[in-house]
């Protein structure tokens, strides 16, 4: 009887150790300590750095950054600037103007933006439409407010570098808590969009409410536009696009 | 002392459990069976059916389809039809030609391809440059000559319905299986290739021999070009883009 406990102890803990080997294994893939402390903000609040923005979404990242930074940006043409709300739109054909670049990269943080702006901003581009914002509060944990300092950086570097350039700070949209699987909520998103009309106000850009446009009677994003709670389908897109584009031909 | 082993035991039972939990809940949310028989082409074989292709890509598969089933296309485009290699690409900006229309989706397949290739060849494009066929090896578990076959279905149809359209198949890229942590192998990627070299004389369509521009000494996927061993950084789409710039332009 007992040499069957032991055996099936030995057993039952070779299991857990492979298990647990396995998700050390996936974890260390993805970034370490780094990728664990984006995506458990208890982590971060305890202490741990965050090392690179990118590791949430490496490969991915890195690769899409090193071709965007090769293709070059002319003063004529309109930046769209953002996270994967942004990278996953054809702006160029839903609003038919080729003079539009999309810089978005799925996962980014107004830190990632901060980091690549150079690129951006160097050949002064006409036009700015920026939305980023969603994965700080979400994936880094941060507040409303912390948010707000890193964009108002963003568009202090922008004034100062790149004057002659049109910013339009579009609201970050409403995400739908039942169906997104990421940990914010609508009343931080509302706090970060009070912040975003404030800096409009501050730096004379123009802000643009998308947010309202969005919601159910919930004011929920409504279930129309997304499967998976934030991310937007066709036709969300073709309403985006119809939004603003008095403000991309103006 | 048995008390202690009972105990111990009773606790590492319990942690299986709770892993095995966590397993389960991750496959489910990611599509269940159906996601397992595409990660594990053993099950394939055992008969479990493969319901939905975009499942392994769920929701983004379905976001980009509605998005992209909304853009319409000229028959004086250039339409760059494939999986996430050539979704990733910025085509338009690469080859500095906004009649370049992205309709490449991460983990599309052939199968994929076709069930989406009405909205394609309806306006009769003026050109097509294609490359799929890695997913179907790599997630689907198919072989080579099966690929070919759908790829021969995908080819037909075109010819049919859109005669004057300029076909250009593009040789599927090497992986680094070094990197790569999906499952197929560089062998089964020649071994394709070679199919696709015939369809395209058997077709009179131009076939681009991509594959051995981008190999190291050890006929892989040269490191110069990838993090994951299957998708592409900027050098990689810059290369790429110069290989296909004269099919282009021509």
């Amino acid at each position: 009887m007992k040499l069957i406990l032991q055996a099936s102890l030995w057993l039952s803990v070779c299991l857990n150790a492979l298990f647990i080997s396995f998700g050390i294994w996936i974890i260390l893939k993805r970034g370490g300590l780094s990728y664990l402390a984006m995506r458990v903000p208890l982590l971060k609040k305890l202490g741990v750095p965050i090392v690179q923005i990118a590791a949430f979404n490496f490969p991915y990242y890195d690769h899409r950054q090193s071709q965007l930074e090769r293709l070059p940006i002319q003063s004529s043409d309109i930046v769209f600037l953002g996270d994967s709300i942004t990278d996953e739109g054809e702006w160029a054909e839903l609003l038919k103007n080729p003079a539009i670049k999309n810089r978005g990269i799925s996962s980014d943080t107004t830190i990632g933006v901060l980091d690549r702006l150079p690129d951006i901003i160097n050949s002064q581009p006409q036009k700015i439409f920026l939305m980023i914002g969603v994965n700080d509060l979400s994936n880094l944990g941060r507040s409303p407010v912390e948010v707000s300092q890193s964009y108002k950086e963003i568009l202090t570097q922008i004034r100062a570098r790149s004057p002659q350039t049109n910013v339009f700070i579009q609201s970050v949209l409403p995400i739908h808590p039942g169906l997104f699987i990421g940990s914010t909520t609508n009343s931080n998103i509302r706090a970060l969009n009070e912040q975003l009309q404030s800096l409009a106000d501050e730096f004379s850009y123009t802000y643009i409410d998308l947010h309202s446009h969005f919601l159910d009677a919930h004011h929920q994003l409504d279930t129309t536009y997304t499967i998976d709670g934030i991310h937007l389908n066709g036709i969300a897109y073709q309403r985006w696009a119809k939004l603003i584009e008095p403000h991309v031909f103006s």
